[in-house]
This record gives structure tokens, C-alpha cells and sequence, in this order.
């Protein structure tokens, strides 16, 4: 395995005063219809309202004096976007942040909250990586990427230590799969701290190129995503697959249909709002709780960042 | 003063495992905005999605088993309801729960789910009570009201007792008043365990009994309440009316056209869902933010349920 356990004890430590210690809840409605004990992880309660700020920050964080001062450089019209810009805010350098030119109106004012330079390009992931390379070219800036580097993924895993030191006894945790960033550090979590706990990761049926892989043993890198939950549409990144592939105890789906009630059914009784994508592993759960009926499960809620003018 | 140290100590001890000590969070964008340090305190969590559970708890648990045994009785279409519907759960017994007929499908539902018998009546107040007392003399059930006691100003206290074992160096705490029990028992509260705290009330202008009765030291009966924020259309009761003219600091209203509007901005950056009412301190602070530069605030979130079928 390339990221070890010391890896992310350094990620933990190294990471105190960037990343909150998000609550950890009860749900006790879905404790009752699935005979269960289930908890949410809220990370959408991060300052950036998304978890994306654990590994955004242990990279940055491990930066020379003279590359932060170039700046930090990504390509995103999500939550990775203001984890950069928040990062560079706080250690004072310069954020360049490439987002398509449709990107919606909160997505950019959060970005240009924390003070980063927005770049506006075609909504196409080549004109994305051409202008983004551009800006890299000209500023000697690095590009941070979203999910596809050790040092993200052993930032990402910080959200289930986090949980291993909120409570005990953890049978399940569940983690939405997108890039994979989440799910490898998170499986790398119990692996290390955790050993009797199974992670579980959830994926949309439309966008199930991380469960496709999964099943053969090969990373999928060309199936269509078209689901709502945006977080998830990305294919999952060569470093999270192999730690993924080994360490992962399954990969259940979501219905499409399912994803959007789930997700206002998790609003109306958490009081807590969650983007489509963190309604992901409910509605997957929900089709196969049967097999998790007296466990002790938890969900990593991944961000809060909707739209309010623009509910689906 | 009718209640003492001891009967709010005692009422905090006697509710244990009934609520919930509930998170308190910073809200950086607020903290920004007014130039100082701003948290909620996220009652909103509650099981039953509001703080009514603390008064209810601490009233229902003070009474006889003959007297439990004959049920809980009240006439509400909002909070109160389902937290003496939780508590006759609990308790083993049953509850008997007025509505008018148009009451809110969510909220009748919500008072079902702990299985309480529901009575529709006539939405005016009288039928409430005359439905209310008929039930009460047919079954020999107590009516549990919903803040005009000292028991539930005594179980509502504990919210802000709570705060101070949170955290330490509160310069205002912040309670929307429209009974007037929690905004007195949050007075009493500090006044008791944290001195140096002050505690403001804020009130809609379009339903401002509380504000007049303040300013003049008699309660005002007969004011209109016009005011999108539900919880606070009420008269304030008389024992919570004898707290509050002693022992709050000031009372702020809130313009009834920036309610919705901060609501919204609450749900937005702090990822809560939080019900009108509690947005009318947000809105009452930030018409005198001038006056609050520097302080550190704690505003109580009362409640999160919102019907999402019908948004305002």
C-alpha cells in the first residue's frame, strides 16, 4: 500500500486548525426503519460546507515557502474549487480557479468568497485542463488536484478518524464514490484504526463506473454519468481505485429516481441540508437494508452546497 | 422570582436522556459580517426538531404515575405538539393532541408518528380550548401548557444552561420570544449560572406584544400578529411576562420583509434547516449590528420544521 498509517496520523495532525471536527448524529427515524443505529458524519458543516477541505488542505499544506508563493491552481466548478480558494485565502498566497463558463452563480461566489482569481472557460474538460495549464505555465503556480494523489487521499481519510475518535464500536461506514478521494482514504481509515469496521462505498446507478471496476478488477474509465448527484459524475482516479479495490468491503447503488426524495427526506428529519450526492448511500442502503439491520452505521455526509434558487 | 437556582438545576438534572445536548456552531460568515463571534445553538436537532421537548420533558416527568396514567392532553398546531406526543411515547401513555382542521399535513403528521390521538377542531382558539377541556374532563388527562407554567420555563432554561457548560465568556445570548418560555428561562439562566451574560429577546414588528409590554411594564393582550414567523404569533404568557420585564436586557424586533430573506441566507451558509421563527433574531441583530461589534453571541435555534412542500 503506498499510503501507510503514519501517513495519515501526519495528515491528522498536520491538518488541526483547518479542517473542523464535524459533528457526528444520530438518525433516529432511519434507526427505526432499518432496525439499525445510524449516525451521519456532517462534514457539509465544514467551513467550505464540504469535506473536500481535509485533503485540499494536506496538500497545501506541505508546499515550500516558494511554490505557495505561486499560487495554487485548480480546475473545478464544485466544492474542490473553494477548498483551494479557502486554503489559499488562509495561508496567504493566491487562488487560480478554472470553472466552465456555466457554472452557477453560488459555485462562483463561493470561490471568489475567499478571494480567488475565477478563469471562466468552456464547459468542456479540455478547455478546463488547457486553460488551467495555461495559468500554471504563466504563474510557475501548482495545479491541486481534486481526488488523484496520495496526499489527498490521506486527507480525505481524516473525516473517519475523526469519526473512530467521536465513537466506537463502528460496523459500517459508508462513503459516496466520485473520484474516489473519500472512499480510498476512508477504507485506508478503518484499515489502519478501525479493523473490524467495513466500508461500504455508495455510487449512483448512472454513474457506475467505480462499481464496474470494482466487480472486474479494472478501472472503467468510459461510462456515461448522468445523474443528478454532480459530486459523483467523475470517473474514480488510478491511485483511489487501487486502494479501493483492496480494501473496500462493497459497492451497493443508488436508484436515479431514488436520490432526490432521499435527499429531501434526510432535509425534513436531520433539519440538516445535504447535497444530491450525499443522498446517494441512503438510497442505497435503503434497497439492501435488510443486510444491515443491528449494525452501528455510519455516513460520511460530503457537502451542503446546494442551490436554494435551483432545487431539483 | 417563583423559580429558583435549584428548580432550574433540578430541572436540567431531570431531563437527562429526554433532550438532547445539542451542538453549538460558529457561523464564520455572520461572524464576519457583524465583526464578531457568532454561534447558534442548534435546537433545530432535537429528535423532535425543536427545544419544545425541554419544557414538555420537564413537566411530564414531574407528575404522578396516577396522574400519567390518565394521559397527556394539549392543543397546539405547531412544536409543543409533538414534543407532549414524544414525551406520552416515552412515558408509556398516551397523548391526546387538539389541532385545527387546517393544521399542516407535516405537522400532523409529525404529532402521529409518536402515535398521539389526534382531535381536529375549528381554527380559533376557543374551539381549542373547549375541545381541549372536554377531552380533559372525559379521560381526568392534565393539559400540558405550552409556556405559562413554571416547570415548562424551568425545562426551557436548560437550553441556555447547556450553552454555558458549552462554552465559557458569553456576552449575549439571543432567544426569539413569542409565549415567552424559552426567552425567560434563558434569562433566568444566566442570571443564575452565567452573570455577565446578557440575554435580548428579538420579536417581529408585525407581532410585537412582547416589545410593547416590555417598554411599558404591563402585557399587552390585544396586539395583532401578522408575521410569517408562526412560532411567534402568540401572546406572551403571564409568568414568562413577570421574567422578562426584570430580568432581560432589551427586546429587538425584526422587519417582517427580512424574516424569509434570512432564513434562506441561514440555510445556505450554515447548511441548517431552521423554521422563520428562528431567523427573526438574525434579523433583529443585524438591523443594530453596530451594537454588537466585538461581542461574542449565541442566538438559540428553535425549531427546523418546515413543511419543504410549501416554502414561503
Amino acid at each position: 500500500m503506498i499510503l501507510q498509517a503514519i501517513d495519515l496520523s501526519r495528515a491528522y495532525s498536520r491538518t488541526i486548525g483547518y479542517r473542523k471536527v464535524t459533528p457526528l448524529l444520530k438518525l433516529h427515524f432511519l434507526s427505526r426503519r432499518w432496525s439499525a443505529d445510524v449516525y451521519m458524519k456532517c462534514d457539509q458543516l465544514q467551513e467550505i460546507g464540504a469535506f473536500k477541505i481535509r485533503g485540499a488542505a494536506n496538500f497545501a499544506l506541505q508546499l515550500t515557502e516558494a511554490q505557495l508563493s505561486r499560487g495554487l491552481i485548480t480546475h473545478s466548478s464544485g466544492n474542490h474549487a473553494q477548498a483551494v480558494a479557502y486554503m489559499a485565502n488562509k495561508l496567504g498566497t493566491k487562488a487560480h480557479i478554472v470553472m466552465p463558463e456555466n457554472s452557477n452563480k453560488l459555485k462562483l461566489e463561493n470561490a471568489e468568497k475567499w478571494g480567488a482569481e475565477i478563469t471562466l472557460c468552456k464547459a468542456t474538460i479540455e478547455d478546463r485542463l488547457i486553460q488551467a495549464n495555461r495559468i500554471a505555465d504563466e504563474t510557475g503556480g501548482l495545479i491541486i488536484p481534486p481526488f488523484d494523489h496520495e496526499w489527498i487521499v490521506a486527507g480525505q481519510a481524516t473525516c473517519a478518524m475523526e469519526v473512530f475518535s467521536q465513537t466506537t464500536d463502528v460496523d459500517i461506514f459508508v462513503a459516496p464514490l466520485g473520484g474516489g478521494g473519500l472512499l480510498a482514504g476512508s477504507a485506508l481509515a478503518a484499515e489502519y484504526f478501525s479493523a473490524h469496521t467495513l466500508v461500504l462505498g455508495a455510487e449512483p446507478e448512472q454513474a457506475k463506473d467505480g462499481y464496474l471496476g470494482y466487480k472486474s478488477g479494472v478501472r472503467e474509465k468510459n461510462v456515461k454519468a448522468d445523474t443528478v448527484a454532480d459530486g459523483l459524475r467523475t470517473t474514480v482516479g488510478e491511485i483511489p481505485f487501487s486502494i479501493i479495490k483492496e480494501s473496500v468491503a462493497d459497492i451497493w447503488l443508488a436508484d436515479e429516481a431514488d436520490i432526490v426524495p432521499w435527499m429531501y427526506r434526510i432535509w425534513e428529519e436531520s433539519k440538516m441540508i445535504i447535497e444530491p450526492s450525499s443522498a446517494v448511500p441512503f438510497a442505497a442502503l435503503d434497497k439492501q437494508s435488510h443486510k444491515i439491520k443491528g449494525k452501528k452505521i455510519v455516513v460520511a455526509i460530503t457537502g451542503g452546497n446546494v442551490d436554494l434558487t435551483q432545487l431539483p
